[in-house]
């Protein structure tokens, strides 16, 4: 050790003349050091959470590469082993549990240019991860097909992002969210060893990588399973009432006779944020955003009167066909105020705003929600996307709340337990506290993480069960 | 009255004056009175049911009409009122519930060559009532979409024979049952009055007409709402454990990522009456007959393994998309041995053979099913098609027994019902005993029939709170 330095300084030291051994050795792949850069690459939507904020806050990758192959993928791998610099993937960064934020800084692995649409056929289509979904949805429609589900931030989200990051989307009203067997058929992955292996996952053997967070190996291809393309009108129903809103959006969630690709309802005043739909949603009313198949408009129509709710807003089907009609840039599609863009819009209103991320019991009295609904009404709006899990149509709340501290955040949480609501903590940023619910997943992606990342270096402080493993096989003490 | 004629004869000639004036009348609509012909065409597959063939024996029209287009409908209801004679409609003749016979004899409306398709626009299709669930497949599949659901007797039923006595069929399994919202968009129907109303029937309001057997109106177009035409491979699943293969079909049916439009289980022996698939159907094992969209087929494949099932034969898409392989006549399609068929192919084999219909509770254990599998083995198979029913996966039984007698017959749908199932009476030829479990259907049906069918000619018979409701009116004892 040099006299007059610390150990803290020589690390960093070290670290430095590492990433520059690395960067010589990665010569010709695109990357960046550009400061501005470098911080707009490494946070993602974890900004919803004050709490993750904090937390994460200066935490900041020291470079970032832009692969656009396999091949580019393996050399950095391997220059990352070679060097021990942690390595973290990234999509568009528009998850929002801080998975793509570099923990120990090193290289951010952005694969937003690994977009080629390898094949389609049969109604299954072949991607580097970093294709949009948007992409995918032109390129699928090309062909009679669409993507099955996405987020509602397809305009710029990658397929890889989503399915290392997301539960559900548009589209899971239909088929489930992507952890449905059969919602991905297979994933390639590389390891992170100075060797590295290429892996085809298939089946059940898919879900040790995703919503694994890139932390057991770098999906570099990916084999989806598309649906067949529906002329997809969209519609805004308002209701005075928000229990019968969401006893509605239930009963629609069940009518099997009326095809549909997104139940997205807001309490008001969450449709107050929603400024480009103004004229739809009047002061007051709790809405629900559809996608609904053209051939449905007229039952659903029937539905809606049935239940005393109101039709305010109809987009025909043609103009959604081929692709969103956003995708030229013009026209408003509803599919972009649900999901986390409620929580964006919300928040670009209202910047105290946060969001908690849970499931509703299946109920038909919704006794639970009604609680809430009733009991957190000064600090709490609800949102529900409603989804098919396990065959049933089920609640998945993405509820905004008024921040004022961390403990009364997790009051809120606790309060939603108590009524027998499962609550994914999305104020962590750790895989094992967001998937609380099933450990077995949890153990799959460790047991994998040891077999393909033994050095620890894949998105590094983001699976606990990997760190108490660690410490046991060190003798030190679990964190 | 003539000396001598008693009065049953003298209605009898009363008849048969009257029908000498309808059939002068009407000249110029194809009819028949050729007596091999009205026997045929007074009888449908009701001759499943010992019970049914012995109480509906030697009902017959006294003459058939085939008209072909709505105008002829009407000229042959303001002759039948005229000359108050009964009109019994019927398609082709594919139900099982007496419904297309004329217990009082006079006119079969045969709608069979009232089949032309109106239009199809927008994944809607409406058409006449004659319209074979084939030809609408064919003509929808020319634009990309399918028919939502048939029945396995596709090849022949009629969709106004399908909607005027069907549940469900294949396609039920994604798009749940006709009675669900969404699922028949419009029916045309004309009333039985001397100056017949045309009325269009939308929303829930076709319900008063959809499986009501004719009793209250003839339908003359239906507007159909279509599917997106998948491409459907078929497979045959079989296991050695029935509950265990029973548990499988639930849990596939629950698989949203999974594709399917039919999952049809059979308990041993039933399998050895399918002989035209008995190389794929090992002795002494159940059978699950599946199709499934072709980009599922990997899934299915690891979801039947993990279950412990073995997949005998598989049918790839590519042959059966573009209308069913066996439009050609060629080939075999496993859409013909599931729903109705299986009884079909079972009395085959073996005429002593019958069927009860009934839905089984949801109850992930499955005990009511694993009890009667057990208590009523020696007597009973087990037959059920898997379907989504108020948006949930549930098990239509179409158990086939082994008549004996009416009493024991009685005794086994009991069994049923004390194990918290729901029967259908399919041995009985009345519209009430069928639908007990829905008594506001029935009313509607029995409310619209005062308005349609004043003089009550249209299928007498079979709506037993129609005639309770006219002794009532008479004060004349109600049967």
């Amino acid at each position: 050790m040099t006299p007059g330095l610390r150990p803290a300084d020589f690390k960093i030291s070290e670290r430095s003349t590492a990433l520059t051994a690395l960067q010589e050795e990665l010569e010709g792949i695109p990357c960046t050091t550009e400061p501005q850069q470098l911080s707009k690459l490494s946070i993602d939507w974890h900004t919803f959470s004050p709490v993750l904020s904090e937390k994460l806050a200066g935490k900041r990758a020291d470079i970032v590469y832009f692969p656009t192959s396999e091949a580019e993928v393996i050399r950095i791998i391997q220059a990352c082993v070679r060097h021990r610099i942690p390595l973290t993937p990234r999509g568009a960064g528009t998850g929002n549990y801080g998975q793509a934020v570099p923990l120990e800084g090193g290289v951010v692995l952005d694969i937003t240019r690994m977009q080629s649409i390898l094949w389609t056929k049969g109604g299954i289509m072949r991607v580097q991860p970093g294709v949009k979904l948007m992409a995918m949805e032109k390129e699928a429609r090309k062909t009679g097909w669409e993507v099955r589900m996405a987020p509602s931030t397809f305009r710029t989200a990658t397929v890889g992002g989503f399915v290392s990051g997301g539960f559900g989307g548009i589209g899971s009203i239909t088929y489930g969210v992507l952890r449905e067997r059969g919602n991905i058929l297979g994933l390639q992955v590389v390891t992170m060893e100075a060797e590295p292996q290429i892996l085809e996952l298939r089946g059940e053997a898919v879900h040790q990588v995703s919503h694994a967070w890139g932390v057991n190996g770098i999906i570099t291809e990916m084999e989806m399973p598309l649906g067949m393309a529906y002329p997809w009108a969209e519609c805004i129903v308002v209701f005075d009432d928000f229990m019968q809103s969401a006893r509605f959006c239930q009963r629609l969630g069940e009518s099997d006779g009326i095809v549909k690709r997104m139940i997205s309802l807001h309490a008001w005043p969450i449709p107050s944020y929603f400024v480009a739909l103004k004229p739809y949603l009047p002061e007051g009313s709790h809405a629900a955003l559809l996608l609904i198949a053209e051939n449905s408009l007229e039952p659903l129509a029937d539905l809606v009167k049935e239940w005393g709710g109101q039709i305010t807003y109809t987009k025909p089907a043609a103009v959604c066909v081929g692709g969103t009609t956003s995708s030229t840039g013009k026209g408003i599609t509803l599919m972009e105020y649900g999901y986390n863009h409620t929580t964006l819009h919300a928040r670009t209103a209202d910047p105290s705003l946060t969001y908690i991320d849970c499931l509703f019991p299946a109920d038909p009295d919704l006794k639970a929600m009604e609680y809430l609904y009733r009991t957190l009404a000064e600090e709490m709006m609800i949102h529900i996307e409603y989804l098919r899990l396990n065959g049933k149509v089920t609640a998945l709340g993405g509820q905004l709340v008024r921040y004022t501290s961390e403990a009364r955040l997790r009051e809120i949480m606790q309060i939603h337990r108590d009524q027998g609501v499962h609550v994914h903590d999305c104020h962590d940023f750790t895989l094992d506290s967001l998937q609380k619910k099933d450990a077995s997943n949890r153990n799959q992606q460790l047991e994998l993480k040891k077999r393909t990342d033994p050095l620890g270096l894949l998105n590094p402080g983001k699976l606990k069960a990997w760190m108490e493993w660690q410490a046991q096989q060190t003798g030190s003490p679990s964190m």
